[in-house]
C-alpha cells in the first residue's frame, strides 16, 4: 500500500482558541458543481422535524472538560443532512465494502446505508463489493436493496464478505471509475481507513466526482477521537460469558486458574471493560501495561499469592499483552505481518498458560489446574446488541448525509455523544490506547487488586511520555 | 411531601457566556470544617495515576453543538476525587436507600458505593436502609460490606428492597440525626430526588454535618440533563425479546397483530429505542406524540392499511401513550396517584388492543388475531448488562468522591460523556421527553413508515411550543 | 366438526397378554396396490446402516414398569423406514398444515418433513397449506422446498401460518381430491387430530389413495400415550425467565408477591416442571389440583403465613387452574368456546392477583406488593432449543417413513423413548393430566412446601377416581 | 487403582426369557439388620400419593423394541422409595463427592441429594468431600445443609470442588470408617464409578454398614445402559453457540472454514447431536467413524469440493476423532494418561486445522480462511438447563431412596424413561458409542451430505464387529 499520503488539512480558527478541523469537499477540487434541494424536505417522516437540516455552522468540540477561561480547542463538523445535496437520486451509484476482521454490527451498518440511500434519498443503485478491497477487481458485485438487507442486522458477520489486504490502489480506482461508482462507503479499521485515504487521494488526483467515506470499525476500540467504536459494547457483553466460564472452572478445582484471552492487539479496552463489568477477574493484562514474570513483584509471585489467599483465580489477557516478552524468546516473530499489515502476534494466552503451568510444576507442593479459554471468534461473530444497533444506524445515516452533501475523505464518528465528520488522517495517525496513568485503569487495578508491575521510576517515565504525546486531549475513554 | 423547596442555585459566570451551575457544599453552611488529605494518595492502585485528582476548575458544558462565535452556555462541575476530603474514614457513617420501581443496575450501584467507600476511602460503616424511604423510620437497617455485596451485580432487583412513597421528612431526618448518619446516598427517580432535595434542605436547616447525594434512577430515561439513565440500555435490549415474540405471533396468523406495551410513563424513550433497534415494528406510540383512532389519517385506518399490505403488523406502545384518550372515556381516572405521587395510568395496551379488536369485529371481512404482550416486570428485573455495569460503577464512584469532598445536595450524572455533579433542582424541575420534531423521532417514523398523526397546523404548534420551552439546550438524546 | 367417528381399531394379540394396537393402512381399503423398493436403499448416507429398515415385527410396549410374571400389555408399531413403499417419488403430492396455537418446534417439523421427502424419498411436490385448516379451501398454497425451509428452524412460529377452527370436512377433502394431494401431514393438538381423524375417515370412505398422518402438537404436554410433546422442554426453559423475574420483583419489595401465569388449559405440566426446575416457587396451582381461597387451610391463609415467614413469595398458576371457582363467580363463562372448540377460560392470573390484593387490602397491617407476569406469548414464540430440534427431526422423519410405507390414520409419537405409530383415537380419546396422587406432584409439594389443599376424604376420592380411570397404564410423566 | 474387582452379579430369571440384573444390598453381607418404616409415610407432601412406595417387584426392561414372541430380556430394578428403610434419620452420616471434569448439573445433583436427605428422610448430617477422591484423606469436609445449597443449581461447576485421580482405596475407606460415614454418594464418570465399585468391595470386605451409590456423570454421554447422562442436553444446547459463530465466520470469508472442536473423548454424541440440532454443519468427525485425509474419497478432497460448491463450510470435530491418525504421526503420544487414567489426547482440532491450511497453502489458486473454535470450557461451565435440572432432581432422589432402602453398589440411572438401579459393572464394563451403522448416524450423514469415508469392505467389517459386540441390546441413542 502506498502510504505516502500528502495530508493537507482544512483548518479554520476562531476566537478564544477555537479550531475547526474540517473535512474535504467535492467542490474543493471540482468547480461549479450543481446542487439540488435535499429530498428529505418532501419525506413525510421528516416533515415534522423542526430543524431537519443541520446548521452549516454546527461543530462539536473534541474536549469537553473545560476551564472557565481555557481555550476552546479543536472542533469537528457536526454530521447530519444538509439543505442542498450534490447528487440527484438517479445519478448516485454507491458501493459498500467491508474489510478486516468481523465485528458485531457490520450487517447493521450495511443495512442502514442501503436503507438511508433508498428511503431518505431515493437512490436505487447500491452495490456490495464482495470480500473486501480485492473484491473491487477480482469478483462480482452484490446488488443491495432494502429487501435484501431487511433482516441482516439480526445476524453476525457481514453479508458482503470481508478479507484482509488486497489494497491495490490503481486497480481499485480503475474499477470505481470503470463501473461509474460515485459513492464509496468503506467500513474497516485503521489500516482499511489508511487505504481509504489513499483511494480518496487518487480519486481527487483524477478529478473524479466520486466521494469516499469511511465508517471506522474496530472491535478493539483502538481508533482515536471517537467515543467508542461500534460493536465494542456487544463484544464486552459477550466476553462476560467466557469470564464466567473461567471463573466456574477455577472455583471448582483446587488452585484452579482460568485464563481468558480477549481481543486487543495494541489496545486493552475490551479486556479492561470486560474486567470492570465482570468483577470476577483477579488479573488483567493489556498491551499498554508492561509486566514481568519472575522474581519479586512479578506476575508469577502474584499468582502464587492469590492462589494461597483465595484458592483460585481468573486471568484476562488481551492478545497483544506481553508481546515484547514473547518476542524476546523467539527470534523469528519480529517481522511477520498479516495481509492487512498487522503484526502477527504469538498467542499470549497459550504462552502465559504454559509459563504458569511450568512454574507450578516446579513446585510440587502446589499442584494447579489451569483452563484456557479463547472466545475470540465466538465474540466477533455475534449479532450486535440493541445499543450497538442504534449506534450503527446513526453512523450509517450520518455517513450518507455527509456523502450526499458532497463531503469526501472523511469518516463519520461519535464525538462526545454527537455525530461528526472527521478527516481520515485524524483517526489513522495514531491509536487510541488505554492510558495506564489515567483513572479508568486505576479503577481496574482497584477492582482486581493486582499490582501495577511498575516501579516508581517507570511510573515517572510513563507520565512524562503520556504528557508529551497525549496532552489529555482525547483521553476520554480512560479518564471519564 | 413538602415540595416547597427554596431553591437558591450557586451560579458562577465567565467570559464568552460561560455559566457554571455549581452544587452546594458543607462549607456553605458550616464554617471552619477541618479537611484531610485524600486517602487515595496512598492507595496503590491510584499511585500510578497521573492526575488522580480532578482539577478544581474542571467543568463540563451542557451543550456541545457549538458555533464558532456562539456563547459557551451552562456548565457543570466535573466529578472525581478531590485533593482534600471533609471526612476521616472513621468518622463516616453512610446510608444507602433505593426508592421506586426496579431498574437494572440497582445492585451494581449499591455494590460500587460500598466498595468505593471501603476500598478507596477506608470507610467501614455502611448501612442499607430497608425498603425505601419508609425504611428510615420503620425497619431495621442492613449492614453492607464488600463481602455482602460481592456478587449482587449479577442479580436483578435491589438487595436492600425498595418501595414507593413513605417520604416523611421529619421522621427521616430525625432518623438520620439519631443514628448519626452523615452520608446519605439516595437512588431513585424524579419524585425520589425531589424528596432528597427536601431532606438536604432540612439537614442544612438543622446545620448537620451530613451530606445528601443522589443517583438518578429511571428506567424510562426521563431525567433531563444527563446523557442517559443507568439500566436504560439493558431495558432496551431486553425489550427486543418481547418485540421478537410479537413479531413471530403476528407473522404466524392471518392479519396477525402483535401489541407490546413497554415502560414509559411520560417519555417514550424505551419504546423509541427498542423500535429503532428492532426494525420489526410498524407502529410506535409514545406519550409525546398524540394520535387519534377513528377516521381518515387515524390509527385504525393505518392498521387496516398495513394489514392489507403486509398481512401482519407489530405495535409498540409506551405505557403513557394516549392517556388523554383513555381519560376522556373514563371519568374516575383523573386524579388517582400511586404512593410516589405518580399518576395512576390505565393500561393503554389493553385499551388499544380492545379498540382494534372491536374495530375489526365490526368488519366481518377482515378477521384479525391480536396478541398482547406486557413484558414490563420481566424487563425491570433482569441484571444489568456489561455496559450498564460499567456505567453504574462510574456513577457510584463519582458520587462517593463528591460526598467525601463535602459536596451535598447533588446527583452524579453523565453529561456529554463525562461524570459531573448536578444540583438537584436541575434534574427535577422538568422531564426529559422525546422531542417529536427532532431527528431521532423522524428516524423512527422513517423506519416504521407510520404516519405522524399530526396535521400541518399541529406541527406548527409543536415546533413553537418546543422552541419556547426547550430551546434546544439538552435535546441530545433526540437529536444526535 | 363431525365428531361421530366410527372407530374400529386394528388390534392383534399374542402370548402373555401381548396386545398390538395397530394403525390403518392404505391396503386395508384399497386392494392390490403396487409397491416399490424403498429409495433409501440407494441413498449413500444410509448405505452403511446395518438395519436401515425397521423389522416389520418391531413393536414398543406402552408400559415399561413390569413384573416378572405380569402381562405384557399394549404395544405400538415401531416407526421407521420399511423395505417397500406405496408411492413412487413422482407420484407423491404432499401437503403440510399447522393448526392451533404456536409452539416451539413447528418450523423444525415443517423443515424436516420437507427435507425427508426431498432428500430421502426424492419427492419434489410439497405444499404448505396457508393458515390452518381453512387454508385448504380459502387461500393459496405455499411451495415448500429444502431451500425455502433451510433456516426456518432458527425462527419461532410457523412459516405456513396457523389458525384455530376452519375444519370443514367436505371442503377440505374436496380440496385434497381436487388438487390431487395424496399425503396430508397435519400438525396440531387434540382438536386438530380429531379433525385429522375425520378427514382420514372421509378419504377412506371415498376410497382415495391418500394418507393422513398427524404430528401431535401441544405446548401443554396434554396428549396421552406419548412421552412428551415437542416444544415442551423449550417452553419450560423459557418459563424460567418469567419465574426469575417474579422472584426478583418479590424479593425487592416488602411482602412482595410475584404471580406468573403459565400455559396449561387442562393440564399443569408446564407449571409443574417449571416449578421443579426453578425451585424459586412457593405455590404452584394447576387445573388438576383443586384449591379454595378463604378459611382455614385455604390459599389466602397460606399466602399470609408464607409472607410472614419469608417476606415474599412466588406463585405459578396454570391458566386452567381454579376455573371452577371463577365460573362460580361469573355466570356467562360457562359455554363460550374458541374456534378450535376449546373452552374460553377467564384469566385466572388476574383473578387470583385480584383476590390476593383485596384480601390484604382488608388487613391494613400487612400491605403487599403484587406483580403479575403473563409470559405466554413470549414463551410460545421462541425457536425450539437443541433438544427439541432433534426431537422434531425424529418425529418428522418417522412420520414420512410411515406415510411412504402406506400407513394412514396415525400420528407419530415417542413412546418410552422409541418412535412409534399410534392410531388417532388413542391420543384424542382422553387427555394427559398431572396425576396429583403420583410422585411427581408429591415432589413438587415437597419442593414448594405448599399444602395440598385436600382433606383426607378428598384424597381418598382422588385415589379411587384415578384407580378406575387411569389404571396406571400411562402415568409416566407423573410417576417416573 | 485396583481394578481387580471380583464381580458377582445378582441375577434372577423368570418366564419368557425374563432376566433381572439386581443390585447388591446391605443384607447380602450383614445379617439381621433392623429396618424402620419409611419416614415419607408421615411427610405431608407424600400423604396424598396413591402409591408412594414402589412395588418391590417393579422392574424395567432394557430393551423396548420387542416382537410378539420375543424373549423379555434383561431388566433392572425400578428406583423409588421403599416401605422400609435401613437407617434411622439420626444414624445417617452421608458424604457426597464429585470427581472428574465439570458437567452442567453437578450442583443440582448435590443440592437435591442434600434436600432429599433433609426434607424427605429427616437426615441432618451431610458432608461434602472437598475436591474429588483425594479430599477424603487430604482436606477438610464441607458441611452441606439445604440453606448452603439453596441457590447452587443456578451456577455452573461444583461447589464441593472436583479433581481427577486421587483414588487411594485404603485411605478412602479408612477415612469413611474413621469418620463414621455410612452413605457415600459418588458423582463421576466411568473411571470414577470403577473406583466407587472398588470402594464398595472394600467396605463389604470390612463388613461395614455403609452403602456406596453412584450417579453417572459424563458430559460425553458415553456411559452405557442409561438413556442419557445429565448435562448432555445442556451441553448440546450450548454447543450451538460455537457452531453458529463458526458458521458466521465461514460465511463472511472467501473459502471460509469454521472448525469447532467439541467434547467426546471416545464417543461422538455431543458432536452428532449438536450437528443434527444445528444443521449448519458440513462435516462432523467422531471417534467412532474413521476417516482419512489424502487422496480420492478423503477428507481434504471433500473439503475442496464443498468450498467450490458453497464457498464456505463448517466442520465439527469431537476431541477423540482421528486419534489414530495423530498417533501415527507422533510417537510419544501413545501412553500418556491423565490422573483419571484417561488417555491424553492430542488436540485434533488444531491438528486438522493445520492439515487443511497446509493442503490449501500448496494450492495457490484457492486461498482459504480458517477459524478454529474450542468452546469446551465454556460449555462445561454453564448451569444446567431446565430439562437437566428436573432430570438431576430425579436422579438424586432415586439414589437417596435406594440408599435409605439399604441398596449398595449401584448407580441410579434412567432406563427407557424410568428411574432404575443398575449394578456398577454394567455401566463400567464397556462404553456407550455412536453406532455408525445405525440410523442416527445415517441421519447425520444425510443432513451434512458428508461421505462416510468407508469403503464397502469396511462397512461389512463394521457391521460384523457391531453385530458381535453390541447385539443391538442398547443401541438406543443411535437407533431411535
Amino acid at each position: 500500500m502506498d502510504n505516502n499520503i500528502s495530508v493537507q488539512m482544512k483548518v479554520e480558527t476562531g476566537d478564544a482558541g477555537y479550531v475547526l478541523e474540517d473535512v474535504p469537499h467535492l467542490s474543493d477540487y471540482i468547480p461549479n458543481l450543481p446542487t439540488y434541494p435535499n429530498p428529505l424536505r418532501s419525506n413525510p417522516a421528516y416533515s415534522v422535524v423542526k430543524q431537519y437540516f443541520v446548521d452549516a455552522d454546527d461543530t462539536v468540540p473534541q474536549k469537553v472538560v473545560v476551564h472557565k477561561d481555557g481555550p476552546r480547542g479543536i472542533h469537528f463538523r457536526r454530521a447530519g443532512p444538509r439543505q442542498r445535496v450534490y447528487f440527484t437520486p438517479d445519478e448516485v451509484h454507491a458501493a459498500i465494502v467491508t474489510c478486516g476482521g468481523l465485528c458485531p454490527g457490520l450487517n447493521t451498518v450495511i443495512r442502514e446505508i442501503v436503507c438511508a440511500l433508498y428511503h431518505m434519498y431515493g437512490v436505487t443503485k447500491v452495490l456490495g463489493i464482495d470480500g473486501g478491497y480485492r473484491g473491487f477487481y477480482s469478483k462480482n458485485t452484490i446488488t443491495l436493496t432494502p429487501k435484501v438487507v431487511d433482516d441482516i442486522h439480526k445476524r453476525g458477520g457481514t453479508i458482503i464478505g470481508t478479507s484482509r489486504g488486497g489494497h491495490d490502489k490503481p486497480k481499485i480506482v480503475d474499477s470505481i471509475q470503470d463501473r461509474g461508482i460515485n459513492q464509496v462507503y468503506i467500513i474497516g479499521g485503521d489500516g482499511t481507513q489508511k487505504g481509504a485515504a489513499v483511494i480518496y487521494q487518487e480519486i481527487r488526483k483524477r478529478g473524479l466526482k466520486a466521494v469516499v467515506a469511511g465508517i471506522p470499525k474496530t472491535i478493539d476500540n483502538d481508533i482515536p477521537v471517537i467515543d467508542k467504536s461500534f460493536g465494542f459494547d456487544t463484544a464486552v457483553e459477550e466476553a462476560q460469558r467466557a469470564i464466567n466460564a473461567a471463573h466456574v472452572e477455577a472455583e471448582s478445582a483446587e488452585n484452579g486458574i482460568g485464563v481468558v484471552k480477549l481481543m486487543g492487539r495494541y489496545s486493552g479496552f475490551i479486556a479492561m471493560y470486560a474486567t470492570l463489568a465482570s468483577r470476577d477477574v483477579d488479573l488483567c493484562l493489556i498491551p499498554e501495561s508492561p509486566f514481568f514474570l519472575e522474581g519479586e513483584g512479578g506476575l508469577l509471585e502474584y499468582v502464587e499469592k492469590r492462589l494461597k489467599d483465595n484458592g483460585h483465580m481468573v486471568i484476562v489477557v488481551a492478545e497483544g499483552a506481553g508481546q515484547e516478552l514473547l518476542a524476546a524468546e523467539t527470534l523469528n516473530s519480529s517481522t511477520a505481518q498479516d495481509a492487512s499489515g498487522n503484526k502477527l502476534l504469538q498467542d499470549v494466552g497459550l504462552w502465559i498458560s504454559d509459563k504458569i503451568k511450568k512454574h507450578f510444576a516446579r513446585q510440587t507442593s502446589m499442584p494447579i489446574t489451569l483452563k484456557y479459554i479463547d472466545p475470540t471468534y465466538m465474540i466477533r461473530a455475534v449479532p450486535s446488541n440493541a445499543s450497538d444497533n442504534v449506534y450503527c444506524t446513526l453512523l450509517a445515516q450520518s455517513c450518507v448525509h455527509g456523502v450526499m452533501a458532497g463531503y469526501t475523505g472523511f469518516v463519520s464518528g461519535l464525538v462526545n455523544g454527537r455525530q461528526t465528520y472527521i478527516p481520515f488522517n485524524r483517526i489513522t495517525e495514531k491509536q487510541n490506547n488505554v492510558v495506564i496513568t489515567d483513572r479508568m485503569w486505576a479503577r481496574l487495578l482497584s477492582s482486581t487488586n493486582q499490582p501495577s508491575f511498575l516501579g516508581p521510576k517507570e511510573v515517572e517515565v510513563q507520565k512524562q511520555v503520556e504528557a508529551q504525546t497525549i496532552e489529555g486531549e482525547n483521553s476520554k475513554p480512560n479518564d471519564i
